[in-house]
């Protein structure tokens, strides 16, 4: 496994493989891995010839009240989890590398943007949309894998890359979850014991939507009301969304014909989690 | 010579003719070409294996009062100059194919983009920005020609080329003019036959400061003074600016001390006008 930390020297080790015709595989990270980045890093693997991980703290996508500071650096874990799963290269640049003095371009992410962690988190996808485009023209990858977990990011980047005819295909990968439930991330690693058990609102919440969705319920607000009624019952310290939305645009719907998405963010303890579920109905 | 419309034929044409090893240089244009473009395709062929040129009137750079739908469009014309000049593609895309429905995803340029043009054309350069991307992305090639006619558009693509790391080079050539000095433009066919005689003024101010450079002055004010006065007495009807700048930053700067850039933007007319001219002091 090569690990790079120069930007011209990625670019051109990549763009040399790829002439010679292999197919690259890309899975941007933040670092602190878990099975979630693991589970893209050996999908990434499985399909391509080369498989690419990076792994960059963004600072733009940070607000100034959020935990840019403190979000977890473990890079030496991080490699030898990345070797293992079978990663043949990880960019691991410098801030400076990515934002040298006077930088000042940025992606204005599309309208889907605006919603939900947007409006809660201004500004963070502009971060997000101009960190993964500034990777995909370093990294010459024909597909890049995120995990479902960050639904809304999944869609800001897809609909980027639609947009601006980025050519590299998105590939959207299940949520990796702990055995009781809980999405892996990065940040659960802030938790105590007690706001551990708390969190488990969120998986909880989900699992009952789609099990009323089982049921034959496709009303919209009784599906948010009950998710609202299991994450006060945890309870969560506040909820900042807890909703039933299009799959594709985010928007509002009153009720399920197909398919939706239910999306949650909550506050336990200090730490802001959120989770999502795709909400099938069955024939 | 091909003419492509279509973004995925595009894509996949020079895409494989990238594989195989060619080198591939772009120009992009909004069509109405004259010699300018015409010496851009010339040395692109020159320099390239496949020399692509693109016509797209891109909506996006056009303010609400602007000239959009009265920006000239003569296409026959155009693909007989681009035959005539080697040119061996040709994209020729619909609005509705760079900008389809629900398209919203922009590129917000850099901080130089905020000064001159980008201070009296307020969306100007983000729409300039957002094209020049798309366009990179659409079409492989390692090399883009521009005129330097439009001196901050070519540091704004280069400022953003450079921080988004787009995988091109930008090749910045030579301002073509009539042999009376007027810089060759798509909107000169807007001038009447006065308002031709008036629009000398641009190149006689410049002409004006570059001979005053020569003859040692290197004092901004006393520059910008001369060139107003040239201007005013040409009459234009109305000056936006007319000043001597840092070449790369386009900051105000006091003296010249190796090299400064004069830009000026006028009003003739209905008509509005911009020229530079690079100011050298010789040793």
């Amino acid at each position: 496994m090569n690990v790079i930390a120069n930007s011209y020297s990625i670019y051109s080790t990549l763009d040399h493989l790829r002439r010679e015709g292999k197919k690259i595989g890309v899975v941007p990270t933040m670092g602190a891995l878990h099975e979630g980045h693991l589970s893209l890093v050996r999908r990434a693997k499985s399909e391509c010839d080369v498989a690419v991980a990076t792994i960059f703290v963004n600072p733009s996508q940070f607000g100034p009240n959020e935990d840019f500071q403190r979000y977890p650096r473990t890079l030496e874990a991080d490699l030898a989890m990345l070797h293992a799963a079978g990663c043949d290269f990880v960019f691991t640049p410098a801030v400076e590398t990515i934002y040298p003095e006077g930088y000042s371009t940025y992606i204005e992410p599309p309208e889907v943007a605006n919603r939900l962690e947007g409006a809660f988190r201004p500004g963070h996808f502009r971060g997000v949309a101009t960190i993964v485009l500034k990777l995909f023209m370093l990294i010459p990858a024909q597909v890049a894998y995120f995990g479902r977990k960050d639904y809304q990011q999944v869609v800001v980047i897809s609909t980027m890359v639609r947009d601006l005819a980025v050519p590299i295909r998105i590939e959207a990968c299940e949520t990796i979850r702990e055995t009781d439930g809980l999405a892996m991330s990065s940040r659960n690693r802030y938790l105590s014991a007690s706001d551990r058990k708390r969190a488990l609102g969120l998986s909880r919440a989900l699992q009952r939507a789609q099990k009323m969705v089982d049921a034959g319920c496709t009303n919209v607000s009784e599906l948010e009301s009950a998710m609202r009624e299991v994450l006060v019952s945890a309870p969560v310290d506040s909820i900042d969304y807890a909703i039933v939305v299009d799959t594709e645009t985010l928007q509002s719907i009153e009720s399920i014909k197909h398919a939706a998405v239910a999306l949650i963010a909550v506050h336990v303890g200090k730490t802001r989690l959120i989770d999502n579920q795709t909400l099938v109905r069955r024939a």
